[in-house]
């Protein structure tokens, strides 16, 4: 959908890494969980306030692929996009990568969107959500936050 | 490939849970590991011991789908099975279910196999992993450990 | 005030562990957590159950020393006791020891309870507890649970 | 021993939350890592370098206080300061605090050291430290690397 991808940094904790030196697999979906926050925080959608108006985003699905490790104290990028919305859906693609110190500290001049991701792959996935109400029934955005399916409607 | 599961019990963990009340979807991917461990020690390979002689399992991808949630100490079992396996990979699939206390009780009679997995679904899921060895290359199971090679042929 | 401690066992989670090869020192206070769920469940409070009727039990402090590591799929037993006890405080002692795969099959014979904690120490801790009510005001567990306070008082 | 403050932010990432609607106890003891990692960097120790140099530096205690809860993505400064040390062990104390939006985007106006900590007292804590070498025997920091020892005896 949106063609632009938003971009996170951090280095690797000491916690998410295990005993076969590298990050723990499943540390990956936590890293995915933080980068979608940050992404729809920096379209002008904070899930905080989101849920704090009524409206849950749980997970329906997520798919992982591996390709390389990263180790403790890395510089990580994650980027992320929307890849397709509905009234009630929405997915998010991602792709993690390492990149360099210079590139870390760079920090894309500030900018919080890429063209295109770069760096070296570690693991790209998706994630499925529907949205729902507090009593957990699927929530339609399009009535519910109006302002917010125009956000998604109108990302690039 | 096998058509019996592996069955593993457990309650869900205070920390497993987040603010909306059930268990962080991120968890499962932990609980499908800690079933793998046990299905493969039920069938007489200890991945510990994998380790010890050269031979790592790391996770190439992973699919989870979320149909219902768990809440704080519930009773769970996750039924465990080998679905594919070659001389150099290996997938498992997962069925996290909510089982009554009475069936968590029991434990299946002491017995950790169930021909169907029973209980409320609460996630399924799959995970395909690659055999390497100490140098991250990819290694032969039918050559290097053809005992263990012998236990997954013989899986019923 | 215990003399008695309550024993649970389980085998240390792949991701319990980090790139120092053992147990993450943070993981201790998770296993604590989940120790002290199941001693008091084993002395008839069980904790889901207290909040569901209102009553929370939110930590003050925590205290660990850490003398030996654990490895992953070691045999752990925690031995818990409560430690001390008023209307609206709730102390508990930990010892968690690494135990052998024999004590760990054995399961103390089926019984939860061990007059002395034995195996290698790892790390002792405790923890110290406030009840409080939903809106996190302190609750007197004496007047507002008095079968639980009962519980309690007739420890040995 | 030092009087500065050295201090680093983030927001509370969801899986930091649990069912109490607030941060999980133990994952003060990750912020605690994480800050202390950011804290030994800034003053010119960067630890996965005194690691890969054969120099470990496990936790030989750990305490925490808690005395207010945080929220899902809350804006945290965790405030670090190393508060004794000597050729073989380091003792880092922490107070982490919930800021404001605008201080967490004002970041100290990029300064990394802070004269005082600021914000509402979430909870503070000690770890005590040991460093050891790879083959986990206690290691002198003032022989081993006198370089790290000088910037340890420098901090003001």
């Amino acid at each position: 959908m949106t063609s632009t991808w938003h971009q996170t940094n951090f280095r690797v904790p000491y916690k998410d890494t295990d005993r076969m030196g590298v990050v723990h697999h499943g540390n990956y979906i936590t890293w995915f969980e933080n980068a979608r926050t940050e992404c729809m925080r920096h379209y002008g959608i904070t899930y905080s306030e989101m849920e704090r108006t009524g409206f849950l985003l749980p997970v329906l699905d997520v798919n992982v692929t591996y390709k390389k490790s990263a180790q403790y104290d890395d510089c990580i990028a994650v980027f992320t996009k929307a890849a397709s919305f509905s009234p009630v859906r929405l997915e998010f693609a991602y792709e993690a990568r390492k990149i360099t110190d210079e590139e870390f500290m760079n920090n894309n001049g500030g900018r919080a969107e890429a063209a295109e991701p770069f760096g070296k792959l570690l693991a790209k996935g998706t994630t499925m959500h529907m949205w729902v109400n507090s009593e957990w029934k699927p929530a339609r955005i399009d009535k519910g936050a109006p302002e917010v399916y125009a956000i998604l409607q109108n990302l690039k």
